[in-house]
């Protein structure tokens, strides 16, 4: 009987071990998602198309409003030279909501922008809000959907 | 030693048991969620907005272009009333992919949308593209987020 409560405890242990190793640290993906977007929003202020697009996976897919979606980093990249060749481009953008699955491989977030240029007729600001969809592949988080709109018409 | 291997395999057997029952089965998640867009198109196209709106959380957001976002069934509601009240509204929507996470718990969905009805100057017809975030409540996919915009300028 001592042998097979000692067993009972390995096992137990081993149990305990691989639901720990399973659970993922959420607080510690929630934190590596919100480092991303501070990386991601830098590479973007620095006008940098091709960092900037290093940040959606390989089938990644940027949804601006006014254009079909751009599938992978070649027609992504290209989107956001179109943005930021825009006269004084300056973006913001901030999640107010991350989901992450309990498995620690598929999110979610919610957030806002605010984008301004000088247009043919002056000073352009938009604000407005976007959906970012995330997947880890190969242990790195990468883009899935990156999709926007503004939450008035364009002035 | 024949207790020991015994207890080893009734240990290898509770692994099995446990692991299986924590994987979900990612194609019956990915058939309920499609079921539910034909559920909630339905409801769409019935013109029933209270219907259309319990499809999305408690706390879901539906965030159209031209509008902030709305929060919350009653909020949803009536977005989707103003919709509906369009003379001849109809509208498809069908999701091109679906990612879920290896917990089952959270979900994401890239989709293409066609909407028409009757404007004041003829009829309307916009084709645009959509993300659908999902989250497993109570054993229920809800949806967390619905974000869309047009291909085009508004016809």
């Amino acid at each position: 009987m001592r042998t097979f409560a000692r067993l009972l405890t390995v096992a137990g242990f081993s149990l305990l071990l691989l639901s720990s190793a399973q659970a993922a640290d959420l607080a510690a993906e929630d934190a590596a998602i919100r480092a991303l977007d501070v990386e991601w929003l830098a590479a973007v202020n620095a006008k940098d198309a091709t960092a900037t697009a290093a940040f959606y996976a390989e089938d990644g897919q940027i949804m601006p409003s006014g254009a079909p979606a751009a599938v992978g980093r070649e027609a992504i990249t290209a989107v956001w030279q179109s943005f930021m060749g825009l006269p004084d481009f300056a973006m913001n953008f901030e999640p107010t909501r991350i989901v992450i699955a309990e498995s620690g491989d598929v999110a979610w977030e919610i957030g806002f922008y605010d984008l301004s240029f000088t247009g043919e007729s002056g000073p352009v600001s938009d604000h407005g809000k976007y959906v970012v969809t995330w997947t880890k592949v190969n242990g790195r988080w990468l883009v899935g959907a990156d999709i926007f709109n503004s939450d008035g018409p364009q002035s």
